[in-house]
């Protein structure tokens, strides 16, 4: 979290009323979930009533799987996801699955964007609902949205995509997209974790996943997180204020930080679309290393390393992504998500630029020693 | 909020890490998640293992009711709750209906109990699932719950209890209610929004609602919400300490409160069992009033009465509540919900029960000149 953030998350959880009360602690409460609202409606280009909020990225996923093929079950039973989508939506197509629908997946390319083509061969009169994510949160590759909507909306299907990885770090407007769902969450672009949301385009028919008493307009029932959502509205307002500067500065440090990686080990493979990438991600494989002994090693030595998504991390196994971009389990031992951050500072990162190279010679040398023995 | 829950929330929000890491802050802040866990079963004399977090009560509700029906549908298609359950139990048996379940609502007598007769007469072979709540936060009644439970599993249906008007208000023992699975919010005992929780005994099968990263051992995926499951551990941690002494004090004050309403009102009925009661709760029906304007009149002079769920809040109808108890329209109409709470002084309970007869009075000349007008 930002520090602007924290403080705004600090000071809301002074607020004891409940936005759904009538008394006048439950009327403050409403007026700074509505102005929250507003501020992510404002960082997406939406309206402020086609925001809705939700507990988690997760949680948004999943509604926007399940609500938006239950309401349009009319026009057929069919799903179109991708092969590199967070398990929020693949688990959820596959539960879809079991209960009726037809899931297709599309592949992606080495780079990790999916093809046009792809799509246009796989979509059909009966598709209900087209599901890509914006950007890829471990590769970064960031998909070409509008043009797969457009296809889409060709065949009266919905496109949802998953933009948890995105906003915050890249523009993201739900009109130029003209997508009809996008999910978000306000842990990926420091707000707090507990808050998320559900952009749903005026219009657009989805069922409730929670159901209760019918909060946010009967769309998504149960007690608001107040501070986690005021949390987020103060993001989303950060965001829109420094993205232009954000970008490009953030962008230069990644940049860095591959240039220092790159003259100082020799088996370092970069991964995902080098054009269009998120600007603060860095996705390399080491030759030879594991991905788990670089992360403690890195951990030890101070660096907060990872694979992509903490839901990953426990299992450890080679991720489906880079799998899906043609990797072998080989290949794709010794990645690495390195990401940059607002709070980065360049000393922070020629440090870093410095650290990975040590420890990777370290552990190299310490694995050449033990199986040798 | 208790002071000593917003000081664990605040020192939580600090903590950046996301307990699903692998590195070192996320390792902290997986040991605090598990911390609060260990506090919210010690509440509710459960394992550690049988407490899995929510984003809030509803979802919790939402989740047992779905997740169990879904996991044990080869027993049948049968569902019994009763008439006077929270929206986030009654709408959720409402879509199930629709997606082809049996659905019986059991009646409650005039106190808002649920007889066992009623229940031995509705349950058959393919009821998968018995759902009935604890305490009702409206009128206060206690359900008598371990009988209930006994009598489904004689028929070995599955019995839940939306425990959310009850946890921190009055003991609950998961062993002695011999309950399968119940839900707990900790906004509702002196916790933040943002967390809450199911149980589901060791050996129930439940389908996950949320899926995705595997979070709570897959049974809940997303992203923790530190902060406000730091804040239900420490609001479960002070309610196991401080219950044998809250529930009689809090007994006193709110009879109290009754006495002074009583001897200053002619016209004021209690509702909801007075033996079988929440501690700290009061429901009165002010004859030849509105609830709105008592509601109202009462926040202006610095008083927050509700309706008993904030949920009902705008909608200001007559509670189904009150109608299954057999109130009719014009009975229901002056309904006022009154909780006594730990910060309640004896000074602003005296105070209360001079204002509410004040505040009730003035609205009552005020209607009466309106109306000859």
């Amino acid at each position: 979290m930002l520090p602007e953030v924290g403080r705004a998350v600090a000071e809301a959880l002074g607020e004891f009323g409940n936005p759904s009360s009538i008394h006048r602690e439950g009327q403050r409460a409403r007026q700074m979930v509505e102005r929250a609202r507003g501020q992510a409606a404002a960082l997406l280009n939406a309206k402020a009533d086609e925001i809705c909020f939700t507990s988690c990225g997760t949680e948004a996923n999943n509604w926007a799987l399940r609500g938006l093929f239950a309401a349009n079950r009319r026009k057929g039973a069919h799903l179109v996801i991708s092969a590199i989508e967070h398990p929020s939506v693949s688990l959820v197509a596959r539960r879809l699955e079991l209960d009726g629908a037809h899931v297709t997946i599309l592949p992606v390319d080495h780079e990790g964007v999916v093809s046009h083509d792809a799509l246009r061969a796989a979509i059909k009169p009966d598709t209900v609902l087209v599901s890509i994510m914006l950007a890829n949160g471990e590769v970064g590759t960031i998909e070409p949205i509008a043009e797969l909507a457009e296809i889409a909306h060709e065949q009266g299907a919905l496109f949802h995509t998953d933009a948890i990885a995105a906003v915050g770090h890249m523009p993201v407007d739900v009109k130029a997209l003209t997508i009809d769902a996008l999910s978000f969450a306000a842990n990926q672009f420091y707000g707090p974790p507990g808050a998320a949301g559900l952009f749903v385009r005026q219009g657009v028919r989805i069922l409730p996943l929670l159901e209760g008493g019918g909060q946010e307009h009967g769309s998504r029932s149960g007690t608001e997180g107040l501070a986690a959502i005021v949390g987020l509205g103060a993001a989303a307002e950060l965001a829109r204020r420094d993205l232009p500067a954000r970008g490009p500065r953030l962008r230069r440090l990644r940049d860095r930080l591959r240039q220092g990686l790159e003259a100082k080990l020799e088996a370092v493979r970069v991964h995902g679309s080098w054009t269009e990438r998120l600007p603060h991600n860095l996705h390399v494989c080491l030759d030879g290393l594991s991905s788990e002994s670089l992360i403690l090693g890195l951990d030890e030595a101070g660096l907060a390393a990872g694979l992509g998504s903490a839901c990953n991390s426990k299992a450890l196994r080679p991720s489906h992504v880079l799998k899906a971009m043609g990797l072998t389990d080989e290949q794709a031992k010794g990645a690495l998500v390195l990401t940059v951050g607002v709070p980065t500072t360049e000393a922070e990162l020629e440090e870093s630029a410095e650290l990975i190279p040590r420890v990777a010679e370290r552990i190299r040398r310490v694995s050449a020693l033990t199986s040798r023995a």
